[in-house]
């Protein structure tokens, strides 16, 4: 039985380009971090180590810094899809580019009401991320954008009951913990000549809204009603993916103490957690 | 146009679970992490908040300790070959119970060429990893094996070069490079039956052994013969998947400090990376 | 010669309490890692393994919760001063107790304007820390107060020029860099009894405020701008020690593209760092 | 009152540096981070961004690669000491230099008993730590040298009774407990002309042989009798210093389950951790 090469790619990963937007009388900061993968005529490369048309990763890291300055100024759905275009089009053995881009926001400094010119603040667990899929031969790009990291929780209107029990079953049935979960997001764009900016902000704003405001009885069913949201507010976006870990906070058990925990002191844990995960599509 | 749910699932990840083993005279250790996933009937949770067929995760985590007892003995495939039939023939709103149990290894001390009964060494970056896919109605279960973390390095019989030229090319050719990666690899078993600790031994071992003697073109050069190796000595494997990102070791520039840098000093780098992936299949 | 014990300490580590305090309307949620930290009496539990004087971690962590109810209601410097003197009145053994806590912030959600009553995002980098010791025998508790991951950038009004050259040199100098670090700061208050909470926001305000106007020549020169900020305009401030690692933007070279990077396109880097601390005092 | 600086000093941290040392017929490879951090004439830097006598942070890394080609060919604490002497005696405004080394450990590949000339594996979390101080006015240099990742664990003879109870105490006595640790310690040499690295290989193992012995009823307990048996056997050691934080392993309750939990299922725990530090020194 021969064996023989199956489904491969290979790119640079980790590339960390920053760029300063210099307008007059302010600057612009932005922190990126990009990914290149491309697929395509590898066979040889693989089986004789052929590098003929193994563009180097290190030429591809190149081009990321190259093409920051003229065409990373603005959404980062449209530097990547300028970097996608570049390895297709000048790559015969590329049959596929994508290019991944997680941007770590930098937020401006603002004193006694005033925005400063040239000071950041950042550090949020928050990133933004966009993903452009293009194949060779002329069909058009894919485009998803989404969210990673961000922490949320309530501490009202979320329950958990009426779930099946067995002999392995201890969890209490409540109708008042707190809801936590670090929100994954990804979302499909229906073309790639849109406003990414705004609707980006828009479908954040309506996830935040529909978390704090949802009478959860699960982390499924707050899931589900974050992305049909999404979906029902915004045509432009074709489905959406969720991914909704359960950052559980345990009551602690102050009995054994003579004290009454009436849901007020927990216990925060990492480990073992929930973890959910959802597509909302249209039929 | 409706709305409707789509590809989902749930579980509990993260259970970090230790068993000692008690045999007359010494004990064994082994330490564990597992992850529950079921994909099934779940529409109604999503849309309703209705939990009348959510096992919950909390009752999966105890299910994990409450079976380790009994059936936490051997490999790690076993145990999630049990822990997927338990989830499986429990649940019949189960379509399919996925179980990864990922290994982190103990080694048993030695003194004076004696095995100590009872003290362990652990902390390798090195992984042993098990998954199981079990559909219900009787399908036979899907056995995956893999291991991750595993950090090599060659200081010989490593080069790059061939490769094409563009304008954003700075890389020079070299037949002479530090070649590391830390490996990940997961291969398909044809079956269920099988003596897992034998075969992931022998396995593990060819691949160290290509990645070593292997007269390397490029990290993709090497990946494939390490694939194909694994797919010529095991007939029991279906196919195997491998990820060897690129632990670039980059000769340092000692030319102004007038020495000659002879492949002997290099800055150690974790960003940017090469990623490279793929898959060896049988035709 | 003979052996014994020197200095040692003992306690809990990382214990992560969540606080939800309910106002009629509105929660507060507050989220916090509890160290415990006792020195004293155990030379005997050392060299006999006398446990008779060892309050146990386990107990420790314990009371965290037990006292969180009643009394971590307010800034986290008092929930530390309630946590030492239960140690030192309570275990007579104990010499000297230290609490730490760290929090880490959750930020309410706004719609429209409106405060949301239950709903919190979090997320970020940067933590509020407070350090407690207090000695048996009566004497003052000491406190400290600080912050920890506070990310910040200035893409002007800094430089690096006027550095001793010799054979290992290769940095040029520049009058236009990006300037970042990610400040850790501690400072000690003379007293026990002040209003915290103002005192962190003035503070912290006032360390940004020198960050983003200083003409920065160095980080030495920006770390002392920012030191000396605080001890002027706090006399409660009694010293403050201020870490800051240059986090690196360095121009990515596009002469080989035929381009000029007019200080636009940066790499960021994460190693090797320069690390840079300083304690401002006062005569 | 006048403000004015105290203590300081800054360097280069986190210089990643790669040897290959190549002898006829087979290599070796050495892998270390190294930080540098100077002490001295400092005050018209920090007060009037004046950087006459700041010897770059980007030229100390430059000096680690520079020397490591002629120097680095043994015992990571004799390229401390190089380093130390360079930057102490070609700069006459440090007062003292600090040169930390951290080493990742590379394993030579051995197939059928034979070891390979060239292939490696890695990525143990124990890593080897030299320090040295160096003060300029010829004072001779201290040397430290320790280890810091040995995760351990013995599965017998560790138990913890006789502690104090409170009304906080729930943790039960036990007289059979998984011990499991990360092993930091360092310990102070009497001389820099010692042969470190056979000093070390004695170090480590009397402390495995020690923790695998030891009838422990404490970590405390367990952590004098490794320190008393490393100064016991070595008189080149002045002290030695130990970071033991408890692992917890705690016995899961399969009592809900029917099941009695004979000390074989445990959950690992992360957080919180009992920490234990302690130093043994000579009288």
């Amino acid at each position: 039985m021969a064996i023989k090469l199956g489904k491969n790619h290979y790119g640079k990963q980790a590339v960390h380009l920053t760029r300063v937007i210099r307008h007059p009388g302010h600057h612009e900061l932005r922190q990126v971090t990009v990914g290149v993968q491309l697929s395509g005529d590898y066979e040889r490369a693989h089986t004789h180590g052929d590098n003929a048309l193994v563009l180097p990763t290190d030429t591809q890291k190149n081009t990321v810094y190259a093409l920051a300055k003229e065409h990373f100024t603005g959404a980062i759905e449209s530097f990547a899809l300028v970097l996608a275009r570049h390895f297709v089009s000048r790559n015969p053995q590329v049959s596929q580019a994508r290019i991944e881009v997680v941007e770590h926001p930098w937020q401006r400094l603002h004193f006694d009401g005033q925005a400063h010119p040239h000071a950041f603040v950042g550090g949020g667990s928050e990133k933004r991320r966009a993903v452009v899929e293009l194949p060779a031969g002329g069909a058009p790009p894919r485009v998803w954008a989404g969210l990673q990291g961000l922490l949320v929780a309530k501490t009202a209107d979320s329950g958990f009951v009426g779930y099946p029990k067995d002999e392995y079953t201890t969890l209490p049935e409540t109708t008042d913990r707190i809801l936590s979960t670090e929100v994954e997001a990804e979302w499909e764009y229906t073309s790639a000549e849109l406003d990414f900016n705004a609707l980006f902000d828009k479908i954040r704003l309506g996830m935040l809204h529909t978390f704090a405001g949802h009478p959860s009885q699960s982390v499924q069913h707050t899931l589900y009603a974050m992305g049909e949201r999404v979906l029902e507010a915004t045509p432009e976006v074709k489905e959406i993916s969720l991914v909704m870990p359960n950052k559980h906070h345990i009551p602690f058990n102050l009995t054994p103490f003579g004290q009454e925990n009436t849901n007020e002191v927990f216990v925060a844990t990492d480990a073992p957690f929930g973890y959910i995960t959802g597509t909302v599509v249209r039929e």
